[in-house]
This record gives C-alpha cells, structure tokens and sequence, in this order.
C-alpha cells in the first residue's frame, strides 16, 4: 500500500491515483495561487473516511460561501473510495479532500484528494493532553455576523495565518494556540473546536461567532445523552475554561485532545476523556 | 510568444518554462493545502519587471515573518528573468512570483512564476476610474501590531477572503472594496494601495496598521516632489478620502486608478492622474 496516496478526480471518469511525487496541479491554479478553494480533513480508520456525509455537507456551505462550484457529492464520494481504497485499512490515516477555483484562465474547478499518516506527535497528544496559549484573532466575537466577506464558517485553503498561529505556538514552547476575539471571548483553535464540560454539560461555541462549525465537535455533542451529559453552545471566556471540569480540543486529526494548560495554569485531565475519545472511536 | 508563462526553478538547473497545460505542482504542496508561501505580482513591460528589487525585497519580508526559507535573491532573479523572456516585449503583463513552504511531507520550498496579460477590465479602470464601497475587516487599526500571528504586512498566498471582498463588491454593482477597520480608519484594497491628495500632500496609510506595505504607492510617494508634492504617511478615514483633491487604488497590475465613486457618493478626477500614471510609466 501507499505511504501518501494523491488521487486526482476529473470529471467524467473515474479518480485516479497519481505517484506522490507527480505533479498533479497547474502553477496558475487559483488554490496555489490565492488559496481559493474549500477543504475537508477527515479521519480514516479501517480504510473508511469518518463522517463523510457531515464532512461533505460542510465543505459544500463553505463552497456556497465562495461562490465555487462544488461538484456533484457522488463525484467527492468516489473520490474519497478511490483515496481510501489506496491506503492500508490497518493504519489510521488524514483524508484530505480538496476544491480549487481551477486555473486562473477560466475552467472547471481542481478537485483532488490526499491521504497521509498522522503525526505520532499529534496522536500522542491523545493521552498526553496539550498546553495551549490564546491568542486574540484581533475581531470582536460578533464581527463576522453579517460580514460574509471576511469568510467566517468558511472553510477555505487560505490557513496561513492558523498555520503562523501554530509555529507562534510552538515558539512559545506549547503545543496550540486558543483563538479568542478582541472582546475577549472564547472562539476555537487553529485546526481545531474547543469544547468544555461544566458539571452535567458539554460545551461548544456557537456559529454565530464567525468560528469553523466543527464536525468532530458536532458528533461528541450530539452523543453527549450517552455519557449522561447535555449538549449547549455557550459563549465563554478563557477563565470559565480554567474553572471547567474538562476542556479539548476536537478535530478529525486528533479526535479529541485534553489540555493540560491554559495561558501556563494548569489544567486537569476530566477522567471523562476514554469516554470522549471512544465515542468517536478513536485509539488512544 | 506564450500566452501564458508557467516557469518552475528547482535548486542547481536553470528554470525551465512548463507548458501552460501541464501539471506544475503536487497535490500536497502546501501552498495549495494551507495557502502557505509567499508571493509578489509585478508590471512586465517591455519584456522586464517593474522595481524588481523592491518586490524581492517585499517577497523577504513576507518570507521571514512567515518562518520560510526563501531561495536566494540570484535565484528569483533568474526565475524573473526566463518568465519575462517568454513574454512578448511588446505586450502589459502580470509576472507572479511563487514561493510556497513545498511538499507536506518535507522538502525544498516550491518556487515557480506565472507570466499573464493584464484584462481590458482592469487596464480600462486607468482611464474611466473605479467605484468603491468601504468594508470593515473586523480589526481596530492597531490589532495587528505586536500580533506577528496575524500575519499584518505579509502577502502570503492566503487570500481568499481578499477574493471574496471582490466578489462581494461585484455583487453590489461596483468595482472594489476598500477595507476599513473597525474603528473606522481607512485601511486598504484586497489587492491595492490607497493614496490621496490633500492639497500639496500624497498621502497612503501607515504600515503600523497591518496593511501590506504597497510597491506602487511607495514608489509613487518617493517620487511626489516631481509633482510639487510632499509625501505623507496619514491615518484616515473615509469622510477625509471624500474631502481629498483625489484618490487612488495603486497596484503593480493596475498601476494608479482613480476613484470615481466611494459609498456611492462621486468623487472627482484629480487632473493629477497622468502625471502619476507617467510616474509609473503605464500606459493609459
């Protein structure tokens, strides 16, 4: 099987594997050239993406926001078959699957798709927990309401600035940054949904924040009856956080990772993280 | 001559011109999977780039702040110069210069160059002037100083939400957006520099702001005392641009377009416009 699987999709015939190391891709795609295309990272496990129609559900509303024709689902559909049926079913993999603008001349929109291993850091960090700082993402929590021009909930290939967050991150010697706004509240991370257990609740940030509503995070909230917990969207601040029985970070990558810090003050672990984790189904 | 100029350079050979069809980059590049890199765009005219140096030195900027290991200057000059080589002489064009962090999987950064014609659309906006509408980017006007994950004065090739203003703006029956901040002063385009003339003064907005420091504008400043004009760095905001003797969007592509419209309400011409268009040397 393949170490890194690169699938190209065109349409009127079936997805096709190209070698890793095979360009796939114009130089004057609108994708490379303005990050102007929609994305998705799913969590395969036993060579099946994970809550595929959630995923693709999401990546036509970020398509929609861009005005980008995303083609049909049963087109993304055979692709994300295509890119699994390359990848070993034993190993767990990142799903990628990815819509550009097209060349900038004018064309059909580039749809292609990736499937790589997952960072032992990253799976690491299931058992270890993360210590993260926030960051201010410089908007007011209400900002990106009514501005659709700044592309909230929108999941675009334009992640420079939350990749830059992760790098500022780790230049300060922890793992992840949390975004807050300017006003002070609570948003999400880099690549990933915060969510938080206060006593018999467990917490997320509403859309209406301008913030990537999380697939990951949407799943655990919607299973929540199971472990005994209701599920609200709430706003926060980052010191109801720190007085929260349980925080995470939630992303088809990681499954969901505890933090173990918040800004350099500790956090506990909630011993309801296995339950967490094996209502996604993912390894420790 | 080509129509459309596609050049890779890889390290130790030559930069080689790529058919503009064929397949440039791999699917896992991060330039197109996190619209991370860098980029410049400049004016060709007769066969050779438009202040070549101070685009590099842009590009190295951007490069540092975003932590990528930029090729040497030699390097993107020779990439500069088989781009314009393919161009006919005689034709306005749009040289991009690429650089993104390369494959997910590690490796050298990918650099490449587009050569393309500038639309009528865009070279007519010389002569008949633009209509503006202001949108808020979320941001106060000081957010991004001090916040180097923000990413302020980078031109990464994230820019999604710089297409969507467009697109927004297009939507609303006029030709761009000029971005304000949230606290209300005068920011920049998604792809330009602001200038006006207040009496004697060329103004354009300070850097402190986050803006990307504009090639044009910069070029046009350092040239004002031509026109019997003083330089200026100037915060304001849009009832200021209303009140100018003359406002500009100033960018490599475009070169200085005046502004005809801001918010609906009309603005005049400055009969200053071809001089600053000759200081540039673009056609009208």
């Amino acid at each position: 099987m393949l170490d890194r699987v690169l699938v190209i999709s065109v349409p009127g015939g079936p997805p096709r594997v190209v070698p890793a190391g095979e360009p796939l891709l114009r130089g004057d795609d609108l994708g490379v050239l303005r990050g102007d295309g929609v994305f998705e990272t799913l969590h395969v496990r036993s060579g099946r993406p994970f809550l595929l129609a959630e995923h693709l559900d999401r990546m036509a509303r970020s398509a929609e926001r861009l005005d980008l024709p995303l083609p049909p689902v049963p087109r993304l559909e055979a692709l994300a078959d295509t890119a699994c049926g390359a990848w070993a079913a034993h190993r767990e993999g990142a799903l990628r699957l990815v819509c550009t603008r097209g060349p900038e001349d004018g064309g059909e929109p580039t749809l292609f798709a990736t499937v790589a291993g997952i960072k032992d850091a990253l799976r690491d960090q299931r058992r270890a927990g993360i210590r993260v700082v926030t960051a201010s993402l410089g908007v007011t929590a209400d900002a990106r309401d009514g501005a659709p021009w700044l592309l909230g909930g929108v999941k675009s290939l334009s992640y420079a600035a939350n990749m830059a967050a992760q790098r500022w991150a780790a230049a300060q010697g922890v793992d992840d940054v949390l975004y807050v706004s300017s006003d002070g509240q609570v948003l999400e991370g880099p690549t990933s949904t915060v969510v938080w257990r206060d006593s018999g609740v467990l917490a997320t940030v509403p859309d209406s924040t301008g913030i990537l509503p999380g697939t990951t995070a949407a799943h655990l909230l919607s299973r929540a009856a199971e472990l005994g917990l209701t599920a609200e969207l709430r706003m926060a601040v980052p010191a109801d956080l720190l007085a929260a029985d349980g925080v995470w970070f939630a992303s088809s990558v990681r499954g969901v990772v505890p933090f173990t810090e918040l800004d350099g003050k500790p956090l506990t672990v909630d011993p309801l993280t296995p339950g967490l984790r094996d209502l996604l189904g993912y390894p420790a």
